[in-house]
């Protein structure tokens, strides 16, 4: 017997992308779709006809589900009374204060939200979740939830979607014993991380942009949020790595690319080939538990030099998996490297798919 | 009165850009045109027929002219003797050995060679010129000719198209008195640099490559000969910056952009302001002399926050200036900006036409 | 002494390549520019920093021009009576009844309009021009004024720009005594047709798409207009050719490709060469009296069986020639083509602007 | 306990695609691996380290296996008498003579040869096999063997890849009463019809090549094979439809789109939705007898009006289906609509299996 949940934002292309994954998952099964005022009350089906993006097409249960208005969120608590809506996937696309004010009122209203948005990733007592990581965070909920008066609903996020190619394989060699000090990262983003219809073609034909709004200032400080620890009842950052980020977009589809050097700070692996061991090696909690969406390996590493390439490697691991190449000495820093991950699948509603499988392990959902 | 000047690889990708750029030279025309055994004998415009890539149509005059063997030096010399190739611009498409011997071989039968071939670049006696930062490299002219006992003839090289956008700006930075001493760069190379067929469309099409064999070695030791002193008759190596570069490539036809962070090793401009003043203001030799190809400003500076884009900014200065933007702190270095220019003018045969002209001032043609 | 003209939308796409395209024509000045209350009172340069299309930047003296309220009539009238505005260039991009009715608003108040917009193509007194088609069709003006009882002001419009291509070619056999009957085409055209930001970049990665809204009406009876008679006061539509198309976005920043069979009517050419030779020396008006932006030939073929390619062939003569190729037998109907033409130039302002030239030299400017 | 097979021509792009699609194949098994001598020798696997193209990895299994010598066809018939080779899919790259020589020579030594290549296209006694349509072609197998004194080799081929999309459908109008006299068709082609490297980038970035060597000449002429009768031990070509083609290249990975406008040549369907209906109903001998490679339904009809795309609509029926399209009545000729097939998967490999299939189902394998 499957949990249902709801999706808000679920006609927008990461809420599509939601509805697809989910389709087949052996835990969860979609009964509650919200959108804004103008989809509300037509058929999710109608609602997306015309712009709907997954190269599937829309799965036809969902299709038939009358979209509901995001914003009714006592409608949305008497699905949850029903047993329609355990919980909610937030793929809200308002304006960050808009979003930040609406999932709050879902989690007081005893929701559980498990959000794509960046509205909460600064809220002092919102865990930004990689499930690899820091899967620890997700016990600030208690907290969290005394901290509002909440008895059931509670708001987890996660991180911008340019940071999961590499804060993976960075946090495996600190949890291999190496700190890791300084970053200097340059990304190459695929379009969809615009969402649709996000970048004008024009711009990307012949053409790349240097420049991706808000972009380079998540990438270096989210990650110290992720590698922080719990302090009372708030996140404490932590002081490193000091990340410097240069985020590009270019044409494609699917699939961030991020070029990194990277610099210890304490003890140095004793040669890139004990760096990729790690890499290869490494696994945490969502691959010892076996959560359906996690990958068998979280990190794949390629040994062909023109490797990571997007079309090529974004499926891997069903599309969950970091995929590495090009490991080899910084001339500068200490190694340098290639990494891809699929940013609409690991770095969004995939990611968030994970966390609450994640969460439903921990026993929170 | 023009000097008559020959092309060597005329009817690669490289050569006809040669052709192109030289049609309305004040100062050159070009009267003989060499390229492999295949093409020669045939008349020029014949032999590029269906592998023309410039977008104007080939010069008709240049396209009536004969292809010589590019072999033949006998041949070569015979024309420098009737004042039909003073000198030969090298845009040979042969293996390396083949490329150095022949390059040598015309300068031991008296006729300058000014090159955009890789193979002598790391011969001890010739410089790696680049108009507007070590112009005086030029002077080792002399002293080559000695050691190799020639009386007219004589090698000159560029360097790879890769860092043309961003040595130029930190040579400024060097002269105006603040040493570089690390950089960490990423390239995104258009596909033009590997000529033509070159990069498969199937690795463009919703793909970049993360890969340019030898690109990052050539990046990364380059720039020290560049900016190293005449030693005895030979070169001497700079000894900083230190470089790591990232190159890859990207569905761009035109235009190689570089994602730049770097450290200063002493003084440090005030700000990034300060940074910006220095680069607006640059002009060296080129500029000063008013040399036809060189760019009025070398460097211009973009103050919008998503340029330069090789679209809208490899044309900037006849295509012979470096576009920069972004200009701003580095989180981990001292400051990082996108540099941008047209690899295949400046980049190849617009800056070996630079050399020439430089060359010609000098009085070494 | 040059005329001031003003441009309505002048901050568009369609209306920054008015911009670009007058800045050093020799008859015309750009002294007038408006557009919605949105940008009305800035500077226009202000009004189009960060969406500044073409790849020159903004001429410096339109930019320190104040935007007008392109609804504000009554102003424009003003400027018109002190000599900065003697007609209009409308590239509006509002709603067809208001573009409609704002161009009419022009007209009555004396002010002539010649517009690159849908809304009046099919306005019984108001002419579709291709200079070199239909010139003879401006001579309705006295007409139009008297219908309203206007002046001095009157409205002409241009086609899509999808028709470029392939109905100046078919004007010329007809011309030449070849009436045509029949014709399929099928069009790739460019993303810089929508504007800007138009096409999203997620349907032009590794994609076509095989439908652009109206397109194909408009391709089907624009032309009957074009060739069509001037009956009493209002145009009668030619009964032939029959025309069917199938248009495509294809990913191209610039330039209309067609691919297009006909079927003669009657009295057929001899050969595929009588039918090139009858291009190649196709002359009309223009060409004639040396308009300013009439391309010396309107046509040019290219005997090359890989063109016309957009990125090679779409600035041939200025970006205002059909450059056509593969001209051969059709196996169906009696020959078939390849023709492109620059649709942001020849299909929009270019063409724009080349009617003007025309109307001031029949004096109705 | 499956069949195994062997592939010729195993290192090349078509040939790793039958690799990768027979991998689960319940059926055939791949056992054998023939290529040029400069792969002979190689474990499957190094030969193909560099140039694999699909997104799924090689298969280990056939990685291990060691690649022959393709012109080796002795030992090809021993690895036949052994098990290891009960015949072969030819997806030779060598010149047509030559691939015409050596699939005869398969023939001979008793391995029947199930062919991409155009070699044998036009040999009278070779079916080209389009399941859906022809199936029935295959029964000259008995007849080619005598002709030629084989007792168990025979040859059967597969037309070019760019008809697929439009032929099963205008042979379901044919089957259903209807004859189609007349078609103009224009495609626009994937790159990788062309295979690896195949078309250069420079080519495909803000660019299509109006042009296919080959192309259209097959186009017009494959078909009436196709659709023609087994005369006495040879084919003898059907008369109609007439067929005018448009081949171009354009910047798509993999799926052929074709704007198709056809003409009844005597009874025509009773509307735009009688056609539909007949192609969304349209099953034939693979449908019915459930080969694994079939599409459940050959064609697919979208009713948007934006569709097919290739992102979108290329993976539809395992890739195997046509999608069509825009069906709407044509103003020239009777109807008009947009089809699209993968051209790597129903146009070469899946479509080389699919005749295996239904070989194997008619007892010849």
């Amino acid at each position: 017997m499957k949990t249902a949940v709801g999706v808000l934002g679920a006609t927008g292309m990461v809420g599509q992308n939601y509805i697809t994954l989910l389709r087949e998952h052996p835990w969860f099964e979609v009964r509650h779709v919200a959108a804004s005022p103008r989809s509300a009350g037509k058929k999710y089906g109608d609602a997306v006809a015309g712009r709907w993006q997954p190269a599937d097409d829309c799965d036809p249960r969902v299709g038939s589900l009358t979209v509901e208005d995001a914003g009714d969120v006592s409608g949305a608590a008497a699905a949850n009374k029903r047993g329609d809506c355990a919980f909610v996937f937030s793929a809200l696309e308002m304006g960050k204060d808009e979003t930040r004010a609406l999932e709050t009122a879902y989690a007081a209203a005893g929701i559980p939200v498990i959000s794509n948005a960046s509205a909460h990733r600064w809220t002092a007592d919102v865990p930004v979740l990689v499930a690899e990581i820091n899967h620890r965070h997700a016990d600030i909920i208690p907290r969290q939830r005394k901290n509002h008066g909440w008895d059931r609903g509670f708001i987890v996020v996660k991180p911008n979607c340019s940071i999961q190619s590499y804060m993976i394989p960075v946090y495996a060699l600190i949890r291999a014993g190496y700190p890791v000090e300084r970053i200097i990262v340059t990304t190459m983003q695929a379009v969809s991380g615009a969402g649709y219809p996000g970048v004008p073609s024009l711009d990307m034909i012949d053409n790349i942009v240097p420049y991706i709004g808000g972009e380079e200032e998540k990438s270096e400080k989210e990650p110290l949020k992720i590698l922080g620890a719990v302090g009372d009842g708030v996140f404490e950052n932590a002081a490193l790595p000091r990340i410097s980020a240069h985020c590009n977009r270019v044409p494609v589809s699917d699939g961030h690319t991020a070029c990194v050097s990277l610099e210890f700070g304490g003890k140095k692996p004793a040669s890139v080939e004990a760096v990729k061991k790690i890499w290869a090696e490494f696994r945490d909690l969502p691959q010892e538990m076996g959560f359906p969406s996690a990958p068998a390996r979280p990190v794949i590493i390629r040994e062909e030099n023109d490797r990571p390439q997007p079309r090529k490697d974004r499926g891997a691991g069903g599309a969950m998996a970091v995929v590495i190449g090009r490991v080899r000495p910084c001339g500068v820093f200490d190694i340098r490297f290639t990494a891809l991950s699929h940013n609409t699948v690991r770095g969004a509603a995939g990611g968030g798919i994970l966390n609450a499988e994640l969460l439903k392990h921990k026993g929170y959902l």
